[in-house]
């Protein structure tokens, strides 16, 4: 192995002491940040995630409410939920977990909520704000990955990106906040004739797709830093992520491990995105009662 | 010359045909789509666009009326009259031409515009809308640019495409609605490296940076479409391109003319979402007055 092991742990550890900092001035201010979790029916699917954001809630000073609503609740019932939170002051950011049951569109949902409490940053406002380089709240798994090549000796500017896989949530963000930082990105996906064309001449790589071996060593330019999003778990019941991760540590200069790479950094900027949200609501609230008519 | 010449003129007129019998349409329920255009200071700079597209918005059975604004109006005046054309029932567009004077920043303005108002798809989320593949309201020239090239016999999935030049209403948008057609996309700009390594491998090419000469034929693929945005004023008053008309006319497939290529698309698309908008506001108007109580 050639490539150094990007530590997502630790970089998930810094950010979250400095969201703590950020979180106690807050509360210092009266406004204490509290996210709230819904889930919808089964909880085993998205239970061990709420567990795991409860966990990193507490350690970055943040409060953290899980909710959970019967399968047979209606999208009508829960976006009145969300208006609910939207207007209630005690909340400052909502989670919409999922999987959610087949007759809950989750993008309706995510329009619902506030764009000022949008902490999964999934609302489209929040979305045309990134293209507008404009960043607030940003959908996390997209920002941890671009925080995390941000962490490496690479000059941004200039740099040749390769996004492989073009969902709304993470590959198109994160070559929209790349392209923010200089970068040229060229965006690969299962239309694409030949990835490897685009990925051999790219500095760095970025993957998320949701297929296992999907990126091997012959498709790096050598040097260059491999960021891994996937999340798959094997028939053996291991984690693993989109890359081959052996024969792409051979190549690569830099590369995140699947678990203990994007994944921790994630939560740190969800928790991130909730001081940010409340810090946004403060101002608003601020500006509004700041005149006494 | 090898390359097809296409005639945007053509393309737009019949897109207004359709448009003017949407229009109709809508005018026969009591819905007569109507723009409202709105200059600050100097009239002589937008003078020219603002009458083609008075033109133009006849043509296309759309109402248009131009507003005038002293130099002098105030931020808040602006974002104040604006807020009253939201709510006029009246009113179904705002164009906010630009350009406006260094004391009113032109994205606030275009935020104040109302989502269902944005003919000319600036608002942050209309622009998130198009990233989320939901397209309504789109940038005009975007999506003209978009249109004029699937007007070409091309399969676009899987097309490689390359956009030169970034910028927030333009490159990145076409860039979207590229990756939404199955295309794999490639955004260069004044960071990229080395410009033409991409666009020689691409079989589409946009151009969108505002520099006279900046393609030339060298740098294309033969056969390859290329779609020129730029409109430059030449030291002897002549409107070019940002292609090197003559050289790229040699090696591509396709290419736009300017003046006479995106130019009337974009206008044309301008009363599409005029009549699009229209229709929206007919649709909330009754989703919000149907039931009785």
């Amino acid at each position: 192995m050639t490539a150094t092991l990007i530590d997502g742990k630790a970089i998930a550890a810094r950010m979250r002491a400095d969201v703590r900092a950020d979180a106690e001035a807050l509360a210092a201010a009266g406004w204490v940040p509290k996210l709230i979790s819904i889930s919808v029916g089964d909880v085993a699917a998205a239970e061990l995630y709420v567990r795991n954001q409860h966990r990193q809630a507490e350690a970055a000073g943040v409060a953290f409410e899980s909710r959970n609503y019967p399968e047979t609740i209606s999208l009508e019932q829960l976006t009145g939920v969300i208006a609910g939170l939207n207007a209630d002051p005690r909340v400052n950011g909502i989670i919409i977990q999922r999987p959610l049951p087949g007759h809950i569109p989750v993008k309706a949902l995510q329009k619902a909520v506030h764009p000022l409490k949008d902490v999964e940053g999934m609302h489209p406002a929040s979305i045309g704000n990134i293209v507008y380089n404009d960043l607030t709240l940003g959908p996390c798994t997209a920002v941890a990955a671009v925080e995390i090549l941000k962490t490496l000796p690479l000059k941004m500017e200039g740099l040749d990106v390769c996004v492989i896989g073009h969902s709304e949530i993470v590959g198109k963000p994160i070559a929209f906040l790349m392209m923010g930082l200089g970068a040229t990105v060229t965006v690969c996906h299962h239309m694409t004739r030949q990835v490897a064309l685009h990925s051999r001449a790219a500095d760095a790589v970025f993957v998320a797709v949701g297929k296992p071996g999907l990126v091997t060593g012959a498709m790096l330019k050598p040097g260059a830093a491999l960021i891994d999003i996937g999340i798959n778990r094997t028939a053996d019941g291991r984690v693993v992520g989109d890359a081959d991760f052996d024969s792409c540590a051979q190549v690569a200069g830099w590369i995140t491990p699947v678990p203990g790479g994007v994944g921790p950094v994630t939560v740190a900027i969800l928790m991130k995105n909730a001081v940010l949200a409340t810090r946004m609501q403060m101002d608003h609230y601020r500006a509004a009662f700041a005149a006494a008519v």
